[in-house]
This record gives structure tokens, C-alpha cells and sequence, in this order.
């Protein structure tokens, strides 16, 4: 028997700043046909409260540190603020939305970061998934919608990376569903020419991928989130998709549809 | 067939705002037996927030007016930090815990407080609880913890009273459960002498009741909740404590048990 349909869709806080964008991509995500999930980043918001509660943001080689203030202000504003407004937002175009941290049902259990030069302070990576209980709340037609904060089943909770849980939960949930993971950021898709809004790479398998890194046209910021992508295509997710918000258009075309 | 039994319990800003009394009621509810579900209102963090934010907390008559610069806070700190910390701390505490606003799985709906002689802002009063859902997830051996942010189904979040949460989420189960609410408050149960901490009246009958109101024995803050209690006993729910958090507690007798 085949497996039904999952999307796992990731937004960033480039929607999430932008309240007439965050609202037209939850009309195209509401829209979506078949289970769904969604996971939101933070956006700016959280930067604007802590600056407004003298919490001063911590920094090392440009990479932030979370220290106690700024978790409870990032447990305020994502897992409190955004994901609340989200959830209540999805329920008014009639999805049955219900916000998660991974504290909430141990949906997704974490650890704090280990091996790292520097002490990134509460910054969690994923240990486990509770694929089982997401499956349950899915076939009551629950639409779960995740803050990228979870916990360590000790009491603490973690803020991890937002990507790194949409990748998490798509693998977890393969073992019920055939997952399509996909990716909303500032671009359209993977770009031949980064100087080049439109020069979208439309299929990229691992091959071509694997040349391309050779030919140095993927490069940076790109390259670990392509890894990450190959690394859940190989765990069992069927697709995934990179592109702008756009891309849950039913007629569009224009993102980079990753296959292994 | 007899109802399996279902303990709701409501706890105030009196346990939130005290570490230590927080942690120990929660090792006390953790070890609850049956089936529960968990209210909490607010505490102080709000107020202290609202005015590292510069937020002026506006009052009429001593009434909160809920903005909407308040209605953020509320879900920043209640839905956010308080409502995710009691849900990890739980989790340590082997309770599958699972925080929730009423507009999670659209779990309480409500609607802007009409009537009123006075706007009162954010302020929603329940329409409806979802109490199917409430099943699944209690029949999965989720525990459900309620913050006190309701949405009306439209998009829009409210602040809501958590006493009144509690009661109609005891009401709406009491279709599916053998339903046991208890408030959990600053004072050992109801009192015969409100000089006198430890009069408290063991058991509280709707004759009695109404005895002691006529008697004035029973007054001014209390009475809106006795009448909310003797509500929720007509409509379902089999029976009421009122005492301190120490109520949960195997070995307590000491609180107030309201039965119809």
C-alpha cells in the first residue's frame, strides 16, 4: 500500500517579518492539499524585544550565543508570539493548526550542543522525533505548526536551528508518509549565478550537485544546506523543494526540486 | 460502563511566581494518578515584562483593560515562557506534557466580551471547548496544559479567565469523564472566618451554601466562584476542591469539597 502524502514545509524570517507576506504564503499553505506541517524560524522580532528589554545579544565570530535572557525571549516570541499568531491565523483560513515547541507531547527531544569550540549557551541539536504522536495528531487532522525550540527531557529547553528541525521531522515522518520537504527562503531556488535572480537550477540531483560544487557554482551558505538536503533525501524523505514562498503556487514552476 | 476519571486543575500566579512552589506542586500533579489536565493563569512575569517594555498597564475600576500591546505580552509570557516551561518541566517529570492556547486544535473558542459596560480589549469569554479532541490527546496519555489565551476563530487572540477555562473544559469532558475539578488558590479551602486560615469548611453542599450566604459567612470574592462551581456541578462535573496546591497531595484532607 502506498504511503499517503506529507508536506513539511520551513519558513524563515524573512515571511515572518513581513505581515502582508506572512499572511499570502498561509493562504497558499492553507491551501495545501494532504497532511501537512509547518516550521517557522524567528525573524526579527525577538532581536527588537531583547534590544527593548536591555537584553544585549552575545556574538562570537558572528554566530549568536544563548544565554538565559535571550532563551526566555526567544521561548517568548517564537514559541509564544509567532507561533500563536500563526496557529490562530491558520485556524481562521480552516485549517486545524496546532502550534508546538518540541517540549510539547517530547515531540522533539534535543541535546545540548556538544563538541563545539565555543559554548553556544541553550542551543539544542535533535536527538529524536516522536513520529508516532505526530502521526496520531495528523490523522485527526491536526495541521502542526513548530517553533524551533525544543527541549532535553530534563526540563530545559533549547533554541535549534529551524532547518535542522523541518529536516528532522520530514525523515522521522518517512517511515508513515511520503514526505516533501520544502524550503521557503529569499530566493527562488538554488541559483546557477548568484548575481542572477533567474537563473534558478530547477532539478538538482546529487550527481549534478556533486559537479557543480567541483565547477565552484554552489558554494557557502549553500553548501550546507544542500548537504543537509542529500543527507534527508538518503534517510527516506521522497523530495524536497528550495524556493521562494511562491513555490506552494500550484502554477508555479520556478523553485529547485532536489531528488537523490 | 462507568466514566474513567479526569482531574482538571487550575493553579494561580500565587504558584507560578514562586520557583519552588511551582516545582513542588508540579512533582505533586506529576504524580497524579488517572487522567488530567492542567490550567494556569498568569503571575507577575507579565506586569514586570509589560513594564521592562514600557507598556502602561491600563485599569478601569480596578479592572485590567487588555490592549493590544498587553494582549502580546500576555501571550509572549502565558502561551510563551510560563506555558513552555511548566510543559518541560513536566516532561522531566515523566508527564507527556502538551502546552496549549485556546486556539491550538481551535480547543477553546471564544469570543470578544460583549455587554460589558466598559471595553475591556483583548477579553474573550468561552464559547466552546473541544472536547473531542481533548479525548484523543488524554487517550494518547498527553497531559494538556492550558495557558489562559483563547481565539475567536477568526484570527484573533484574547486573554481569558483561567478559572473560567478550567470549569468549561471540566464541563465539555464531563461527556467522556468522571470529571474532578480543582482550584488551587492562596488559601487552605473556603473559610468559615477569613481571619481564621484554618476554618476551613470541609464540605460544601449547595444547601450549605446558600446557608451561608444568607448567614454572610460567605462573601465578596468568593461568591463568584462558589456560583461558578455550583454551575459547572449542574452541568456536569461530579465534584469541586478548593484549597491550596498541597491539595494534591495523597495524605491532604485539608481543603474545600464542593459537591452539588
Amino acid at each position: 500500500m502506498s504511503k499517503p502524502q506529507l508536506s513539511v514545509v520551513k519558513i524563515g524570517g524573512n515571511v515572518i517579518d513581513n505581515e502582508s507576506a506572512l499572511q499570502a504564503f498561509l493562504v497558499d499553505f492553507a491551501a495545501l492539499e494532504g497532511f501537512k506541517i509547518l516550521v517557522h524560524g524567528g525573524g526579527k522580532i525577538a532581536t527588537k524585544i531583547a534590544e527593548s528589554l536591555d537584553i544585549t545579544a552575545i556574538f562570537h565570530e558572528g554566530r549568536r550565543i544563548t544565554d538565559r535572557p535571550m532563551l526566555d525571549v526567544a521561548v517568548m516570541t517564537y514559541a509564544g508570539l509567532i507561533n500563536k499568531d500563526i496557529t490562530a491565523k491558520l485556524q481562521a483560513l480552516q485549517n486545524n493548526a496546532m502550534g508546538f515547541t518540541g517540549a510539547d507531547g517530547n515531540l522533539i527531544l534535543s541535546e545540548k550542543r556538544k563538541n563545539a569550540a565555543v559554548d553556544f549557551g541553550f542551543v539544542g541539536d535533535v536527538v529524536a522525533v516522536n513520529a508516532d504522536l505526530i502521526q496520531v495528531l495528523l490523522l485527526q487532522n491536526v495541521v502542526p505548526v513548530f517553533s524551533a525550540i525544543t527541549h532535553d527531557g530534563k526540563g530545559q529547553l533549547f533554541n535549534t536551528n529551524a532547518d535542522t528541525i523541518a529536516s528532522t521531522i520530514a525523515v522521522a515522518c518517512s517511515n508513515y508518509f511520503n514526505v516533501n520537504l520544502l524550503y521557503c527562503f529569499e530566493k527562488k531556488g538554488v541559483l546557477m549565478d548568484s548575481e542572477n535572480e533567474e537563473s534558478v537550477i530547477k532539478n538538482l540531483t546529487f550527481e549534478a550537485y556533486r559537479e557543480l560544487c567541483e565547477q565552484k557554482v554552489i558554494h557557502s551558505g549553500m553548501l550546507p544546506k544542500l548537504e543537509n538536503c542529500f543527507d534527508a533525501l538518503h534517510k527516506g524523505v521522497s523530495q524536497i523543494g528550495i524556493g521562494s514562498p511562491e513555490m506552494l503556487k500550484k502554477d508555479n514552476s520556478i523553485f529547485t526540486l532536489v531528488t537523490a
